[in-house]
C-alpha cells in the first residue's frame, strides 16, 4: 500500500472540486490507498512541499456537496510549467524527494492543456528512473479545447452560465422600443465552444443572439458591419457574440491595432477586448445606441449557477482516476467518449498524454456556417446535453456556502 | 365597475414582473376590476394606444410563476418623461382620449424615479380635469434610491447577484499564490447601496473585499493608493468594490478626466468605466497583476438568482397596489416601512408620491466609516434580510423558461 497526492492547476473553472471530490470519495473506499494528500497551488507545492491531508478534512458526507459547490480550485493553483528533464535535474530531484518522503505512489494532477505537459513530463520522468509511481491527468478546462476527450469537466457549467446569462441579456435588450446593437463577449482565445454555447437560448425560442463569432473563421470587420445591418433590416435589436480570441485574416488579433491607437491618461496602451473594439466599430459605421458586456470570469467560477451534467460527471471522472491508476495506468489523461446524444450516454476512459499536451481541439469548421457567423445543429446536438440539470448547493445568509481548505502542512 | 391598466417603465430589474404578476392576481380575484389591460412600452404605449389584455394571457397559476422569473419588463419599458401639462396640452387630452376608450378608472405604473414622476403629473392631471381615475406608483429600482420606502423591489435581488458574484470572484482571485488586486465595479450612479451589497460575503466568513467606495463619499484617488498598499501590507490578494458613480472633491466623476485624455483607433473618446481608471491606477503607482471586472446589467437581470424575499414583496406590493386603488387612494407610491430586523418583517403602506418623485434616497454617511473605505455593521443588518431565500425556476434545454407577451392589440 502506499498515499496518492492530488493537486489542480491551470485557470478556474465552476466544477474543478467535483473531480477532487470524486477523487477523494473513491480513494476513501479503496483499500489500496493509505494516505491521501493534497499539494497546495499546483506542482509548485510539490515543489514546496506545501502537503496537505485531505482524508481528515471529509468526516460526513455534506462536506463533498460543499466541495463540490464550491469554484475555483480548492488546493489553489499555479502556471508553472515544468521544464525538461535536462534543463533542470535538480528540480526533478526535488520532486523525487518529496515523493519519496511521503511514500507517494499515485499521482493526479487535475488541469488543463500545461497540466497535462506535465503529466506527461512527470510520467516519462518516473518511467525512465524506474519508480514506481502512477501519474493520471483529470482533465478541467472551461474552453473545452483539450483533444481525445468529447468534452471536458467544467465546460458544461460554463456554457450553461454563457446560456442562461445570454438569455437574459437577450430580455433586457428587447424591453425598449429603440435601434441598439449589444455586443457579448466571451472567453476563448483559440477555441469557439465557449462563444458558440451563447447560441443556446435560441433552441429555447430566443429570437437571438444573430451573430455569432469564433476564433475558428478569420475575422473581417467589414463583412461584420454588413452582417449588422443585414439583422437590423429585420429587426431593432441586434444582439453579438463574439470570441475573446477573433482574429483578422492575418493572424493578429481583431482588437489589436484598434488598442495600439488608443492610450490612457498616463499614456499606457488601453488594455480593451474585442467587444470595445466592436461597439466602437458600430458606433463609427453604423451611429446607433451601442454598447458591449464582458461576461469576464464569471463564465468560469459561477458555482451557484452549475450544469449537473458537468458536476455529475466531473465527480466521476475523478473517481474513475482513482480506479485506473489502482489498474496500473500511467501517462495518461481520463477522457470521455460520447457513445450517444439522445438519450445522452458517454463512457470514460483513458488516452496517452503525450497526444494530447500541448494541442488544441477546436471548433470543427462544418459546426460553423459558411459565412463564418453562427453556428449549425450540429452544434446544438452536442452542446444541450452538457447543459442539463440544475445543481442545489447549500446556502448561509442568502449566499453560497463555499469549503474552506485547511491548509496545515504534514511534516 | 370600471377596468385597470397597467404600465412598467424605467430600467429593467429581475422582479419586476413579481409586481405585475401580483397586481394581475389581485385584479383577477377583485369583483370591482373589468379588463385588465397592459400598455406596451409604459407611457408610451398609452399615447400610441399599444394596449393588451392580460387577463387573457394567464390561465393557470404556472402562467404566474414563469411571469415572476422572467427578467426585465414583460410588457416593454420607455425612457420618456411626461412634460408638464401647460407645456403640452395635446399630449394630455390624447391621454384623457386613450383612458376614455378603454374606460380605465385604475392606472398603475411600476417603475423608479421618473415613473413616479408621471403617476404624480398624472394624478394631478385627472384631479384636476375631475376623471375619477386612481393613479398608483408601484416601486422598482436596483438602486435603492427612492426615498419613502425602506427598500424597493428589485434591489434585494440585484444585492444577491452581486453578493454570491463577489464571493465567487473572491474563490477565483485566491488560487494563485501572487500579490494582485482585483477591482469589482458596480451599478449605482449616485446611491452606493449596490456596492455595500458586495461587502455581503464578509458575514460568511469570506475575508473580501478588503475595500469598499460608494458615490456618497468624495473619492480621493491617492487615499485609495494608501488604502490599497495598506491591504497589501497584509494579504496578497487584494479586492476592491467600487460604484460606478463614484466622485472626486470637486464633483466630478472619477473615471472623466481618465477617460478625456483617452481615444480610440477612430479619434473617439473611450467609454470606460471607473473599474478600468482604478485598474490603470494601480499599474502606474503600484505595478502588481490587476484586473477590474464590471458586472455589467447581469446585475439587474439575473433572474436566475432572485431573492425569495424581494420576489414575495414585489408580488405582495403589486397585489397591494390594487386593493389601495379600490379603497380610494391616489396619487401614491406604494411603500415598505421596517418593522423589524430580527425577525425581519415589513408593512405595506403608501405615501403622496409628490414626496417621492425627484428625490433620491443615498446610503446615510453614518453607514460608511470614517475613512470612507468600508461599510458598518448596521448596513449589513439592513441588507442581509433583503437577500435572503432562493426562487427555483421552470426551466428547458438546461436554460429558464421566460414568459413570452401576446402582443395583440386590443382595439
Amino acid at each position: 500500500m502506499s498515499n496518492m497526492l492530488i493537486a489542480q492547476s491551470g485557470g478556474p473553472t465552476a466544477a474543478i472540486n467535483a473531480s477532487l471530490s470524486g477523487a477523494i470519495q473513491e480513494a476513501i473506499r479503496s483499500k489500496e490507498i493509505g494516505q491521501i494528500y493534497g499539494a497546495l497551488n499546483g506542482i509548485q507545492g510539490v515543489l514546496a512541499g506545501t502537503i496537505v491531508d485531505l482524508r481528515a478534512q471529509f468526516s460526513k458526507q455534506e462536506d463533498f456537496t460543499v466541495l463540490e459547490c464550491t469554484p475555483a480550485m480548492a488546493l489553489g493553483s499555479c502556471r508553472f510549467r515544468l521544464p525538461e528533464e535536462d534543463a533542470d535535474p535538480a528540480l526533478y530531484q526535488k520532486i523525487d524527494e518529496i515523493f519519496f518522503h511521503y511514500d507517494i505512489g499515485y499521482f493526479f494532477y487535475i488541469g488543463g492543456n500545461d497540466s497535462m505537459d506535465t503529466v506527461d513530463k512527470l510520467s516519462r520522468h518516473f518511467g525512465r528512473i524506474g519508480r514506481d509511481v502512477k501519474v493520471i491527468g483529470i482533465p478541467k478546462t472551461i474552453d473545452n479545447d483539450l483533444p481525445g476527450t468529447d468534452h471536458a469537466p467544467g465546460f458544461g457549467s460554463s456554457a450553461k452560465f454563457i446560456a442562461t446569462a445570454m438569455l437574459e441579456i437577450i430580455r433586457d435588450c428587447y424591453v425598449y422600443d429603440t435601434d441598439s446593437v449589444t455586443i457579448v463577449e466571451i472567453m476563448g482565445r483559440h477555441a469557439g465552444w465557449l462563444a458558440a454555447s451563447a447560441a443556446l437560448p435560441r433552441t429555447v425560442g430566443a429570437r437571438a443572439p444573430h451573430l455569432i463569432y469564433l476564433p475558428e473563421v478569420a475575422f473581417d470587420p467589414e463583412q461584420f458591419i454588413r452582417d449588422v445591418k443585414e439583422v437590423q433590416s429585420l429587426t431593432r435589436n441586434c444582439i453579438v457574440a463574439v470570441s475573446e480570441g477573433v482574429r483578422l485574416e492575418d493572424g493578429t488579433f481583431a482588437a489589436e491595432n484598434f488598442q495600439s491607437g488608443a492610450v490612457d491618461a498616463f499614456g499606457h496602451r488601453y488594455l480593451s477586448g474585442v467587444g470595445k473594439y466592436l461597439e466602437s466599430l458600430v458606433r463609427e459605421k453604423i451611429g446607433c445606441k451601442v454598447r458591449s458586456i464582458e461576461l469576464n470570469v464569471l463564465q468560469r467560477c459561477s458555482s451557484h449557477l452549475m450544469s449537473a451534467t458537468d458536476v455529475r460527471e466531473a465527480r466521476k471522472i475523478g473517481s474513475y482516476a482513482i480506479r485506473f491508476a489502482l489498474q496500473g495506468h500511467t501517462g495518461v489523461m481520463m477522457v470521455f467518449e460520447r457513445v450517444s446524444n439522445l438519450p445522452y450516454m458517454v463512457r470514460i476512459g483513458c488516452k496517452p498524454v503525450s497526444e494530447i499536451a500541448n494541442r488544441e481541439q477546436l471548433v470543427p469548421r462544418a459546426w460553423i456556417n459558411k459565412q463564418g457567423n453562427d453556428v449549425t445543429d450540429e452544434m446544438f446536438e452536442y452542446l444541450l446535453p452538457l447543459i442539463e440539470g440544475e445543481v442545489p448547493y447549500p446556502t448561509q445568509n442568502g449566499m453560497p456556502v463555499h469549503f474552506v481548505l485547511n491548509k496545515s502542512i504534514v511534516e
